[in-house]
Order: C-alpha cells, then sequence, then structure tokens
C-alpha cells in the first residue's frame, strides 16, 4: 500500500464524509456536546511501519466518551483475565439501543457486551476497586501515544449532573450482584472515563498498537497483550457499533468503536490504526460521517476483513 | 347480613387460610421481614354500621409496605386531581412483575398504573414536594382510625439499604422527564410509607372507609373525597395484586392491595373493609392465604362484586 | 331510576358521543368495515325489567367483531367449566394491544386472557371440536334476543383474506401446544364468529342477560349460568377494552367489550344492559365515542361499580 | 501450514469434541433427527490448494438444516443484489434464539439478520417467486463440490408437519408485508432447503469456495461473486452461531454457520473450508462438539481472524 493510494483515499473519503454531515446532529444532551462545530471532520490514519497521514481537523480535542469503553475493557482483561471478565459481561452483540435497559432486566442476568453502557459500567465497577482514574488516565496516555489527554472537568460535571439513565442501569446492575464495588464509585470511574479528551490522532495511534498485536512498534514495547488485542477487536466488530454493529461490518469489515462525540477507533488488523471525528451523530448515537468514511477506505486500500488481497502493505 | 354469619366465615376461613400457609414464604430480601413468624394469621372485619369482627393475629403489628401505595394515591388524588396526577401514571394492569423495569422502558412514558412500584414512586415525587412524611404518618391514623401507627425504623433502615431495583426504577423515571421531585427525596418518601406499621385491624378500618364512599360513620367526618374514593377502589380492583389481579377479581370480586409483609387491604363496597395479616406469601408477592380467605368470605358473604344479592346487609 | 331520566342521558350521550367521532376512523383492514358510514351513531338500553330505551342508529346492522369473545367464551365456560377453560388461557390484563405476540411468546405459555386475539383464538380451538357455527349463531340468537343474527359472508371472506396476523397467533398456540383443535377450523370458527351481524339493540338485550345474572326476565329461562355470568362481567370489566380497561373501568364502572366495527356491549349489574354501535375506533380499537357515551351514562344514572347509591332503581 | 500441523490438530480436535459430547443432546422435535446416532462425529478441511483432510464421520449424509441458510442467502443476493435483499431482511446480530417471534413484532418491520428464521422465511420468499427448488439443489451441489446431495423426502415430510413456529413466523412476516411471495410455498421451500442431505466434507468443500473469494481453484470456475462471498462470510462471523455468536467469534474469530442436526460450516479466508458434523447439540442449537474443535483448530493452525501470523500458509 503506497502513501499516494491512502492520501488519495482519505481526501476522498473527507469529500463523501462532508456530504453526509448535514444528515446527522451533534448530541444536545450536555451543552458542552451541544455547542461543538456540527461541520467539524478530521481523519487519522496511523499505519503499523510508522507512518502518520492526517487530514482535516485531526488535532482538535474531544471528549472520547464511549471509545473509552474498548481501553477499560482492555485494562479489565489485562488485570482480571477473561473468565472474570466474561462472567460478568457477555460478549454477545445486543440488537438493543446502546443504553438499553430492557434487554438487561428481562431474561438475562448480565450485560450483553462490555461495549453497551451496562456492559461497560459493569467493567468499570470491576476497576474502580483496583486502579484509580489517574492510573487510568496514564494508562490511556500510553495506548493512545498521546501525553496531552486529560480529563474534561466541565464536560465531566455536566455528565455526572445528567446521567439519570446510567445511573438507574448501575442500580439495576447492583440489585442484580454484578457491581463489584460501590455504586456511585462505578459510575464516577464510568463517567470519568467518558471525559477524557482525545483527537483523531490519538485514536488512530491506538489503533495501530491494537492492529499491532499491542505491542508500540517504536520501541517494540508490549503495551496490551495479545490475547486481550485479539478478544478486543473482536468484539469491537461484533458490537462496537451498537445496534448497527452488523451492518457497518459487512460494509467496512473494519473493528470500529463509535463515541456520542463522534469520534470513531477503527483497527485494520497487521495494517494500521484510523481514527475519525466529526460531531454530527446518527439515530444510533454513530458518527454519521464514518459509514462513507471507513467504506470508502475500506474499498480503495482494499482492508475489508473478508477482502481478498492482491497486493500487500 | 347477620353477626353469626360473618363470624362463621371468619372462623372457616382461619382454617382454609392456614392450610395455605406452608405453600408460601415470607419475604427475604431484608432481615426484619425474613425474621417474622410464617404461621401468624390474623382477620379483621369492620362493617360500615361500625361492627368489628376479629380473629387470630388481628392486632400484631407489620409494615404496610405496598398497602400505602393505596393511601399514597389518595393523597395525590385529593391534592393534584387526577388529571395532573394521571398525566404522569397511568391505569392499566400491566401484566408484569410488581417491581418491572421493562414495561417502563419498552414503549412507555409513563408507569402503567400507581399499584406498581415504578406508578408509586412517581406518586411519592409529587407528594414529596407538598407534604411531610409526618403530615403522611397523620394522614395514615387517621384513614386507618389508628393511633399507633408509626415508621417501622429498623425496617426502614433495611430497606433503605436494599433498595437497588427502586432506585433504578427511580432513576429511569427521572432520566423520562417524569418524577417531580428530587429522585433520592421521593425515593425516602416512597419507603418511609412502606415502613409504617399497621395492623389487620387498621387496615379494615381504612377499607371500610373507603367502602363507606371516604366517610368516617362514626362522626360523618369526609376523610376521602366520594370521586377518589371511587377511582382507587376501581384501580385497587383492576391492579392491586400486581400480575395476578385479574385472577382475584374473579375469584373473589372484591379490590383488594397487597403488600409483600402480608397484608391485605379489602373494600366490600358499600359494607365493609377487611383487613389480612399473614407474612406467607406467593412467587408474585402476594400474601398466599389471600385466596382462600377472600374466596371463602366472598362466596359466604355474597359480597363478590358481580354476586347477585338475595338478601341485603 | 325514572323512564325521563334515562331518556335525558341517552340524548346527552348522543351529542356528547357524535363530538368525539371525528376524532376517530373507521378500521381500514377490509373493505366492508372501512366503507362503513363513520357518522352513524346508536344507543340502546335494556333494562332487566324489560323496558327498552333506544335512539340514533340502534337498528343498523353491523359485524359483532370482538364482542363475540364474550359470547365463546360464555359457552366455553358452560361446556367445559372454568378449570380447563382457564388451564389453557388466563384471566389477566395484558397492558399489550389486542392482538399482540410478543406477550404470549416471551415468557408465558397461555394467552393473558380470553379477550384479546390470541385467548379468542384458543377459545375457539376449545369450541370447534365440540359445536357447530350453526349451533353457536343460534345460542348468539338466543343470548341476544335477535332472531335477525346471521353470519356476513362478504365480511367473513375478506376477513379470511386478511387473517395473516391471526393465522400466526394460532400457529404460534398450536406450536406451544395450547390449541385443542386443528389450526386452520380453530381459527375459522374465530373468525365465523366476528362475522356475526348485530345491533346496537341485540348488545344491549345480550348485556341485560349478563345483569340479571344470564336469566331472561321475560319467561325467566336461564341462558347461562349465574357463575358463568359473573366471571364473564369480572373479565370484561378488567379486559374488555384491551390496553385501555384500566381507565375505562375507573371512567365508568360498567363492564364493557368493544369490537373493532365500532360496537359496545355494556352490562350494569342487576340494572340493565348496554349496547352502542358507532364505526370510528380510537388507536386501541376502541369506539371513540364510547368513553363520552358510557361516561356520562354512568354518572347520570350513577351506576358506576363503586357509585354510592343514594336512590335504588 | 504443513499437513502435519494440520493432521496433528484435527486428531486432537477429535478427542476434544468427543469429550464434549455427552453435554449435549439431538434434536428431538422430529424422529428423522432423534434417532441419529448422537456419539458421530466427522470434521473436514478442504484448502484453497485442493488438498483435503478428513477424520471420522466425514462422509456421514445429514440434513443441513439451518446452514442451508447461508446458500440461500449466496442466491438471494446474486439475484436480486443487496440493496433488494437487505430492504426486506436486515444485518443485525439479534441477540434472541434463532426461531424468536419477539424482535420480529416488537418494534422492527424486518427480521434482524437471514441467518435466523424469521430472515431466512424472508429470503426463501424471494428465492421462490424466481427459481425451482431442483435449481436450489443443482445450485447447492455446484457450491458444495457434491452430486450426491439429495432431499431427504421423510425429513422433509416431518418438518412439514411439525413447523408449527416456522408458519407463526411467516404468517407473521405476511402481516407485516414483509413476503414477497405466497406464504406457503414460501414455508415450502424454506424446509425443502433444510432437507438438503450433506456431509461434513460437501461443507468443508463449500466453505472452500467462499474463502477462495467464491472461486473453484480446481477450474477457476467462479461460483459466487466475491462481493457476495464478502458479505456472506461477515454475516456468517456476526450472526451465524445465533445468539451465541459473539462469544464464537472471539473464541475462533472463524466465520461460521451451524445447524440444529449439528452440522457446522466455517470459513477461513484465503485458506480453506471446515466442515463438522456432530449431531449433539447445545441449548442454543449449535453443534457442542464445535466450540472445542473448532478452538482448538484456530489456535493451533493460528487462523483467528486477528491471529498475528507469525508463519503464512
Amino acid at each position: 500500500m503506497n502513501n499516494r493510494k491512502i492520501i488519495k483515499a482519505l481526501q476522498e473519503a473527507m469529500i463523501l464524509g462532508k456530504k453526509e454531515i448535514p444528515k446527522g446532529r451533534v448530541a444536545t444532551y450536555i451543552p458542552e456536546l451541544a455547542y461543538r462545530d456540527k461541520n467539524k471532520l478530521g481523519i487519522c490514519i496511523h499505519t503499523v511501519n510508522s507512518e502518520v497521514y492526517r487530514i482535516g481537523d485531526f488535532n482538535e480535542r474531544f471528549t472520547i466518551q464511549s471509545i473509552s469503553k474498548v481501553i477499560s475493557l482492555c485494562k479489565a482483561l489485562e488485570l482480571f483475565g477473561p473468565e472474570y471478565v466474561f462472567n460478568y459481561v457477555g460478549m454477545e452483540p445486543s440488537g438493543e439501543a446502546y443504553n438499553s435497559l430492557v434487554e438487561l432486566d428481562l431474561n438475562h442476568n448480565r450485560p450483553y457486551n462490555p461495549m453497551i453502557n451496562s456492559g461497560a459500567i459493569t467493567v468499570a465497577g470491576m476497576l474502580c476497586n483496583e486502579i484509580s482514574f489517574d492510573e487510568m488516565i496514564d494508562y490511556t496516555r500510553k495506548v493512545c501515544l498521546d501525553k496531552g489527554i486529560e480529563s474534561d472537568r466541565l464536560t465531566l460535571q455536566s455528565e455526572m449532573d445528567n446521567c439519570a439513565r446510567n445511573r438507574a442501569i448501575a442500580y439495576l446492575l447492583e440489585s442484580k450482584g454484578i457491581m463489584a464495588s460501590d455504586v456511585e464509585d462505578s459510575l464516577l470511574l464510568y463517567t470519568q472515563m467518558c471525559s477524557l479528551s482525545v483527537t483523531a490522532k490519538s485514536l488512530a495511534s491506538f489503533g495501530m498498537i491494537l492492529a499491532n498485536d499491542g505491542v508500540n512498534p517504536q520501541n517494540n514495547e508490549r503495551l496490551i497483550s495479545s490475547d486481550v488485542a485479539r478478544t478486543v477487536k473482536t468484539i469491537m466488530l461484533t458490537c462496537g457499533m451498537y445496534d448497527g454493529s452488523g451492518e457497518f461490518a459487512v460494509l467496512t469489515g473494519i473493528p470500529t468503536k463509535s463515541g456520542v462525540s463522534g469520534g470513531l477507533l477503527s483497527v485494520v488488523d497487521m495494517k494500521m490504526g484510523i481514527g475519525v471525528y466529526s460531531p454530527a451523530v446518527d439515530d444510533k448515537g454513530n458518527c454519521i460521517a464514518g459509514r462513507p468514511i471507513l467504506g470508502h477506505i475500506s474499498k480503495e486500500l482494499k482492508i475489508h476483513l473478508f477482502q481478498q488481497q492482491e497486493t500487500d502493505l
């Protein structure tokens, strides 16, 4: 895969993404999200060969929101192992919205998967007994190769003031005996993780680390174990886009996790990470420009999971 | 209806009720309920002619639990009128368990009815801005003709320590914009009301007041308006026994509200109130002796709603 | 209750009903219903003293539709007894729409109640092994005191051509082992019963028979057993208006069953039957004029179930 | 990947699979399945280099059951294109059982995906206007490289005699306007496709064709278009194992489709197809030996989708 091909694909993806933006809307449940500029759009590609391609508002900081679920899952799997973690949260796509309570309450004693709110709050409950938010910030900076990551305090405050539904989910988990720590502590850590400010570049780098089996290619430091990286990529593929995961997987064939602030984290295994920022989201809470952007990049660079490869990277 | 007939019906009902007790079990989610004597059984009838019939443990104090939902609904209807109240909570039987979240979350923007937890917490949210718990105790004492009613502090503390599911419901209501007051305040008032200690006698008297159109027959004081009494009796009939309401209505034809501590409040319109205490409950959380007891009394005294009357009281 | 009062109440109810009609719409799923005149309105009262009051289009024939569920339930209870019948179909209001499959499939092995489609098809399955449609027509004519009742063949044909959802329900029942007879035979009998043509007068007379404990007051012939009449009236009260049953019970206090063609069958126990015809229905499939009409009659004649009676009939 | 490694992996997988068999049970809803020998176990690998590895009962014929959903989807996508097909059936994992009606009825106007019964019946409805069952048999023989495939008439008859639930699903689809053809015709074709008799070898060959981009490597004949193969493999990965798809994807990283008769079709992209036959199934209707067998093969041959490759095939 040569530079020119990637640059061309990025430029075309920008155009396709911009066209889609008017159909979406920024999240409005807190002012810090509502006041974002809907027309911002940035894309960054970070290859395992340490090349970085970037375009548009790739350097704009925004709160990571639900993409933090991937980071927390990595940490929980590292700390507790898959057996413990998946005893409390499943690995199944749910077919339901990100903040559904129904599926949780109806027949099941554990959240469907760690990519929806109920599952991620469960994971936060595991973490918050063992690790501080400061340590989680450090970990996030490390896996994103971005020392500038901070907690956005205004967003955090607004989220905590507007988290009745997540609090309902957390207490429902508590009532089912699934919360490993204090409910309010767990909810706080979950919300704190959502408040970390990243850029499309940070996400591309994190994606690249996952694509590279958890190893930082620049210094060969292993940041995430091989087993964890593999598990997380699979779950991103089947569950990363909420109840739009299946269609997104068919279209792009790229494991991706979205956040309501408009971020996308994508992993092209053994090749690259891709980060997107575009705050206009669709009805499911996924960045609306993501489909044409990643659909186009996938097609042009022939990086769909089940793409027959004629050429190598 | 003569004395002898009532006394005989009560005695037979006691025997039938006792037989059923072994099939039930006391609620165990808090120690204050778990340690109750499963074999206690008391029944009291208070007629609108001011006759009182009592048998067994009619004088044993127990926490009123969900029967307080009727009292809170009366007060809310008095304070705010039906239009306001029923804008936030429905009047439909739900076919679901008392503590269901599913029905609330799925398609509906208001709880099905005020006799299930979600509806009663909504009502508590209306009340707690306007009236103190002390005033609610006073009101309860008045309508139950029982000055001995107090809040059972140990039970209250245990309930507050074990109310994760109700808290989940309350925050879900908040997230839907249905809570009129602070969530924690509302939940506290709801739980406080559940902690009031009554006897089968208190419940019989309250039932008698409802049967008598809301008027205390001894002094002709109106305690509940006629419209409110009529509405509350209808809702007790259709929704008072959770997802067992329909069958109970067919069997007994007597509007009844149950509580998980084993109490039953029954209203035989224009005739009498009936109070029952028997802490062994069935899977739906209804006093298990209630069916044979009220079924028998209904049949023997010919007081099913749709009973053809040959004789008058 | 004197004549003048009843006549006045009927006249006022007509006016109130007419006002509501524009808010409803006629059912359109088959042409035979779609082409009905939306503005028709008729009311009939038949008292147990054999007085008949009628106004408007009381004599217009229309297909009985879901009101036939009451007749089939009566017959099934007479033939098989309550234990058998209620082993296969419940007595609980469902909180769901009349044609819901969800409640049936989710957790339950029997339909909620015999007033919704799944329950009524189950009842038809019981009946169709034991009794022919011709015998059911005879029975319907008898309890409605109306020899003019016939099957409307065009409607029947249209219904059979458009019953995919009911057929789905019937096969779902079959798959759960609840259908007592051949699925198609059962579905046919269910649909045939819906095709019987009645008038507001027929329904008033049937209601009067139920109000009079199942006995025809003119010749003292018992048409329905006392137990069956009582059970059916209770189920009409809790389940007769689908997921609007609770509110209707609070408002009117009169057991009522609706049909999608705009009919209403109401029973004022020990006093009268009321029949209404008005083909404009609301979202739940209930005659939209029914609420103001029966609400007004209930209030003016003081016949709410829990109405305190100052005067006697 | 050398021969010895593959053979060793297969032999070990056989042992692991046999250990799991006692925990499963053969499907019993029709005698033709109930009477199968629970202890049969066969595995076949067919590589894109035309090597075939086989072990155990690889040559035993069994009815293909739900694996036919993949074949029908291929054909429908070839005939009608993805836009048409996915207008009527989604691509989302459902989190529900294979034969769920709830998800279909609740909020959604199309089946979640073509790998569950409702979706596959929808696909059959598209096909049966355009193509005969005989032509579908021919197509199946072609893509499975197996001329011995026939319809098992006894199984077909039994299935048709016991398909009340599928018929319910089909009529529910009809009622929602989703069936493109006559309901009974569609249901017949769906059931006929389930009755095709295959072997583990047939499935391995079909999987190899999908792995090889739809092309028969022996004669370079394209049997399935590249786009269709890619789409189908993605959907197999996210939806192929019903509500166990997510966990299976994490464990094995191999797109797989199961059938209730105990077959598994697996595709290792660009490398091989794997067929398994073992009629003991788990609660979700998936071959119970499949997890350890494919888990082991995936691990030993390093063919998890997100496995970091040190060596090449």
